[in-house]
């Protein structure tokens, strides 16, 4: 109870949207509640999500955010106080048949941190379940530790099919998480190209043998991994033009928007199409640990302090830009 | 040269399809190429493929049918004259990506029986390459060896993904390929439910445990395995609604029309969405030898002969026809 009344009565800073994105000052900060931690906030990155969370998607109010890093302020386990941290965004109510069978991120009951019921990180401080909290390694920097989030919803489509070293894969979208999820193929795969039309986005891309081009007629039909990362769903079209017969789609894009498209084809070819959307921590940690000299820097456009969040989300829907980091 | 100009001078009855639906009696008699075989035809089926080519569906012109049994009336290897057959739709060219990856089923540059390219089945003598075909077990009745190539596209799906004795499994659509599709699924998981709207065929389709309902509603949601077998996709939609997260949707709907949908929740869910066409003949026997009992003949709503064709066409597009089969 002390505890909480101490919380209670100080104030932060938070990017708050509730209709309108604007910076607040006096929010309070949260409560330490069983089980969870209270996070003093690092860093922070504007993701996709965000942008389309303020276009009404969700229709979520509250502090956004959910890549982050912090160092742990408290929490009942005192030795864990100072550690730097990141944190899965899904939080499960452990009861559900989903939770039952091991699927959290799953949860029927979920909150998802910044996304769906519960505030985010663009804040002083912002909390979650100790479970949710992944320690980082020593070895990965601040800047490359936010972009554990998308890494391992990059990483996790490596645990969803069985990927052979001579296949083809075609990323469409050359968005951050297309250029992860890219990145992430050319350390299984020996042919992989991604299409965009953004010079500066490519520029950033090319790594480790990673082909760019603008134009999908270039790519001739018959790509064995075809991953749909464009941000809206339209590449399925294409996505489901360029795959081989029993070729394999990744969905990756999660703004809701009806389509219209025949999908006869996928049933004569028989394609799979595999939804794809976050991954566990440990699965992008292990990548970055793997792969140090994967130049994820090279991903953040622009760093504000949270005085500027609103300069910075604008900047972060820019057509041109890649990754927008808010810093505390 | 002499065995050409023989089969070249005889006539035979077939079922045309050049824009309109006839018999002609007058069809020549398909030649006996090398490495191929000529079949005296006992029995075809019509298959909603068919009723679809008949509607303009692939553009198709020639003898229709892809569904049969036959005897072996000449080859190359004269052991085989005589030995009863049935054979695999699919004449592959031996030589692109696909047929050196071992999918000849999905050749680039493939002839499908009575849909593409090449003549079908419903004649009095039909024409394969010896590699296609079938010799049918003696335990296999005429009638039943029909549905062969109908239940190996049904136990394709086996081979596609993985099935858990406790998984749920719901088939969209009560048409003979959904029917055959839930008798499939019964043989390997505890609960499977077939949706349809047509009473007959649903009481055709009871058999080992499957349970039948004619409103999805009665459906809860977080099915583990849903299959697509409306003839029309249009149960996309339903299918990823109780559908569960990282549930599998089975694609079996061939016929092509523009759908409109949101697939974002295929992401969100991370559902995988798998294309399923047709199967290896060796399964669907191996189904119909493990599971005598399995009551195929209740699928045959009719049988005509030949020289009733066209009525048999008309009987198949009844709305509460379920196999319509010609005797030759």
């Amino acid at each position: 109870m002390i505890i909480e009344k101490m919380n209670y009565s100080k104030k932060m800073k938070a990017v708050l949207f509730d209709g309108s994105l604007r910076l607040v000052s006096d929010y309070p900060r949260p409560l330490l509640k069983p089980d969870w931690a209270v996070i003093k906030v690092i860093k922070a990155g504007i993701c996709r999500t965000d942008i389309e969370l303020i276009k009404g998607y969700m229709g979520f109010k509250g502090i956004l955010g959910h890549e982050f890093i912090g160092v742990i302020e408290d929490t009942i386990d005192k030795s864990l106080i100072g550690r730097r941290v990141t944190g899965e965004i899904n939080v499960s109510c452990g009861k559900c048949a989903m939770c039952k069978m091991g699927l959290k991120r799953h949860c029927y009951n979920r909150a998802v941190q910044g996304i769906h019921k519960i505030d985010g990180a663009m804040a002083e401080y912002c909390t979650l379940p100790i479970e949710n909290l992944k320690i980082i390694p020593d070895e990965i920097s601040d800047e490359k530790a936010v972009f554990i989030e998308p890494m391992s919803a990059a990483a996790q489509i490596l645990t969803q099919i069985t990927i052979e070293a001579n296949d083809t894969c075609v990323i469409l979208g050359d968005g951050k998480l297309g250029i992860l999820c890219a990145w992430v193929m050319t350390t299984v795969c020996r042919d992989v190209t991604i299409v965009g039309h953004h010079e500066n986005k490519l520029n950033a891309a090319r790594w480790n043998g990673l082909k760019t081009i603008t134009d999908i007629s270039e790519i001739k039909t018959g790509v064995d991994i075809v991953i749909e990362a464009t941000g809206s769903l339209s590449g399925l079209t294409d996505a489901v033009k360029i795959c081989r017969p029993m070729g394999i789609i990744i969905l990756k894009s999660t703004v809701a928007s009806k389509i219209e498209i025949d999908l006869s084809i996928v049933t004569i070819n028989e394609i799979s199409i595999i939804g794809s959307r976050c991954g566990l921590f440990d699965d992008g940690i292990g990548i970055m640990r793997n792969w140090k000299d994967m130049p994820i820097e090279r991903l953040i456009t622009a760093r504000y302090p949270i005085s500027e969040a609103v300069t910075a989300f604008e900047k972060a829907v820019q057509r041109d830009s890649l990754k927008v980091l808010l810093e505390f």
